[in-house]
């Protein structure tokens, strides 16, 4: 055994990524990204760290506790030093020797972005970010203190266009990765304050919405009950029966008269019905997405103002792989005002946990390399040289053994590689002019002359 | 002017990047990790954080300075209040509230990575790996705190084939980068070495090496200075006098017979013999780049033992753009022996500099979309969507006006998006089943049937 003289695991929570898990994380990744070109959403990147006081107070006090500080360089300590009246607990000392702190999701430092270059971007703003973030949670079962988040926004623009855009961004980026029949939900903020307001219950409207926000994972008895404890009767009740027995699709038509006159109500329905008409305009969604109408669908953030979504995929038993809405407000906190937006997010760690489950992976990823080739002598190896420089050339990967070991070893190499065809040449092969090729697969063995390896790789890409 | 509450800039030394430079750099990365895939080394990553002992003390006592401590979540303080007689000092205090660190490089992360999975890792192990590394550097031009490193190593194989490997990894990754005629200098540590020995330096190799290190940046007279202010005499720069004077190229010649005999300058000469020897049996490099001996080539790191490489782009005035070589005890500090392998990096960051200030950027990465529709009222734009899911599916990165602005608004818009071809379709467009389409280069424009849009992307993708 040999002697550990340092930690071989990560940090706790975070992960090392193998070359099969990078292949297949680089094809989310990948795909979702031309997806998101095509639509316009270019990309962007901010730095891993922000100042401290950019992403202080804007995740709740939890929030707040879970943000990797970093320690300032140097000798941090001496502020401590000179401001001894200020104690020595963490809370008091903390703005003393930290100033930046890694970012804990995309969402601030695209606002940070945003208000940083208001003079030179263009509005509408549409951009994509890719990036890792962290959190000091603590690790369990698909929960993780550094992971990417994927997401999409376009600021500076109140069309309902861009929810339609997003609503098909969602579709054709699930339909990218092989994910059939994804539900996008989607909901109105102002349906869910008007709804609120209507049952005279509008200053408890945050405590309603967190409320609905679990209708998902709890019974309708449940749910009931905690709306009780909130204090609503068995009219109240009644009057939000056909919202909370909504079965999710189409608009409700059975909501009573009056509570549709409510303003916000009646803004919500506006914009949901003019979204949900456009998208039904353009056709089916692809992947067999659907859009549906859920009156229950409430996202805990406090920032949204409009429309609303979710996605989910029936029967995958993992909750939702995405989500999003409009939100009014979020560069005021960087002297910004009035500048609208609206966003999803695709949890990526969860695509792959469902990609994974489901191995719905594309073949190609499964393989390492096209071409395998073995090494018998120098010769024979110079050879395999030439031919790979062309085949890597034409974009076949390519790997050679690098010494003339046993076949087996070489052999029992090419299949931890994952590789598709194995190549040799032997003394005979040189002599023929030609190349044995093992197709790892199939195990079926041809010869090809020297002239159609080339060919068979622009063949069988 | 906006009232602005929070800072806008990223934290000193760190950049956002925006939509084009995004392009740019994605550009690279892309080029990079392609050419890496077809030589077999696959992708990994590995946490942002590092246990902080894994990474201090590797990087010499400047480079301990230098990486950024991260400060341990909750009462961090408790330590230090438990160990009152520890004192307050940052060196005495800072191994109680950090326990963790974000790595300083991909080399020392990689050896961990490699210790912790050699029982399932295939050898010889072929990686590359693309990802910020951060360092707590005082920040100027060029000199980031946050910057990407792209490496590419093979760990598990003594055999030279993967020096000439890595040789054409590096022409191949510049050629695919449109960089033409690159220098790839080659020099070996067992040289130096055994040079050092046979004057009588042995001792002060090191020193030595250093000065190599610093010829391509002060003029040969300062070089024989610096030498002789190490102890070197007139004698002994008669005899490296061959080495001194050598321009790059082909193999020395002129080295006196018994300096030739001595063990380690044999070794060496007889490696770089095989590996230049081979590498010119391939063929010329990709991108008309060249292979040179370069005898004062030095590289400053310890951990090199073999071929060391060193690229550079002559009249660039940019120093080195990437570098690497052989290192067998890598993975010791991990409790893992006699594991040698070979690396290289890309100088990411200067390679896009390179490219910035050559303006060597292919045209598909000029253009920020390629098809973007006016908006003229509501039933265009609704037609304007459908086209826009076709060519999306197609491959095309499409966008339009979100609202009915004024057109010269719009075109302004069209213009900062770097728009290929702008689509109108007003109300004799669609009187006519036609699209108008201006193409933004030319200024040419022209009218299709609506069935003849997308044939023209896939004619003019």
């Amino acid at each position: 055994m040999a002697n550990q003289s340092l930690p071989l695991s990560p940090p706790k929570g975070m992960r090392d990524f193998g070359s099969e898990e990078m292949r297949k994380r680089q094809f989310i990744f990948d795909r979702l990204r031309s997806v998101f070109l095509t639509f316009g959403y270019e990309g962007i990147e901010t730095p891993s760290m922000e100042r401290l006081d950019v992403l202080t107070g804007k995740y709740g006090q939890e929030g707040d506790r879970l943000i990797f500080k970093v320690l300032n360089s140097g000798d941090f300590m001496k502020p401590v030093a000179e401001n001894q009246g200020s104690g020595l607990e963490s809370k008091q000392i903390v703005g003393l020797i930290s100033e930046k702190a890694l970012r804990y999701d995309l969402t601030i430092p695209f606002a940070r972005f945003v208000s940083a270059n208001r003079g030179t971007l263009s509005f509408p703003f549409k951009r994509h970010q890719i990036q890792p973030v962290w959190r000091a949670d603590q690790p369990q079962k698909g929960r993780y203190r550094e992971f990417y988040q994927c997401d999409v926004d376009v600021v500076g623009s109140t069309s309902l266009w861009q929810e339609v855009e997003l609503i098909r961004v969602f579709a054709e980026g699930f339909e990218s990765l092989g994910i059939q029949g994804a539900e996008i939900h989607i909901n109105h903020r102002s349906l869910l304050m008007g709804l609120a307001e209507f049952l005279g219950f509008a200053e408890r409207a945050g405590a309603i919405i967190g409320i609905l926000d679990k209708s998902d994972k709890i019974s309708p008895e449940q749910l009931v009950e905690l709306l009780r404890k909130e204090g609503f009767t068995a009219e109240h009740l009644e009057k939000i029966e056909p919202i909370l027995n909504w079965s999710k699709g189409g608009l409700p038509e059975h909501l009573s008269g009056s509570m549709l006159e409510q303003t916000q109500v009646a803004h919500g329905l506006r914009e949901l019905s003019w979204v949900m008409e456009k998208c039904l305009n353009l056709g089916a969604l692809p992947g067999g997405a659907k859009l549906l109408f859920n009156p229950k669908l409430a996202r805990g953030l406090d920032y949204y103002t409009g429309c609303i979504f979710e996605v989910v995929i029936p029967g995958s038993g993992l909750g939702s792989i995405g989500g999003g809405g409009r939100y009014d407000n979020l560069t005021d906190m960087f002297g910004v005002p009035n500048l609208s937006g609206v966003g999803i997010s695709f949890g990526a760690e969860r695509i792959y946990d469902f990609l994974q489950q489901t191995n719905l992976w594309p073949d190609e990823i499964k393989s390492g390399l096209d071409y395998f080739f073995l090494n018998f002598d120098d010769s024979g190896a110079e050879i395999a040289m030439q031919f790979m420089a062309k085949l890597r050339s034409a974009g076949a990967r390519c790997d050679m053994y690098p010494e003339a070991s046993k076949i087996q070893k070489q052999m029992k190499y090419a299949h931890q590689r994952q590789a598709n065809y194995v190549v040799y040449i032997g003394e005979r092969e040189i002599e023929n002019q030609e190349v044995g090729l093992k197709n790892m697969e199939s195990g079926q063995q041809i010869n090809l002359p020297w002239d159609q390896l080339l060919t068979h790789y622009t063949n069988h890409p």
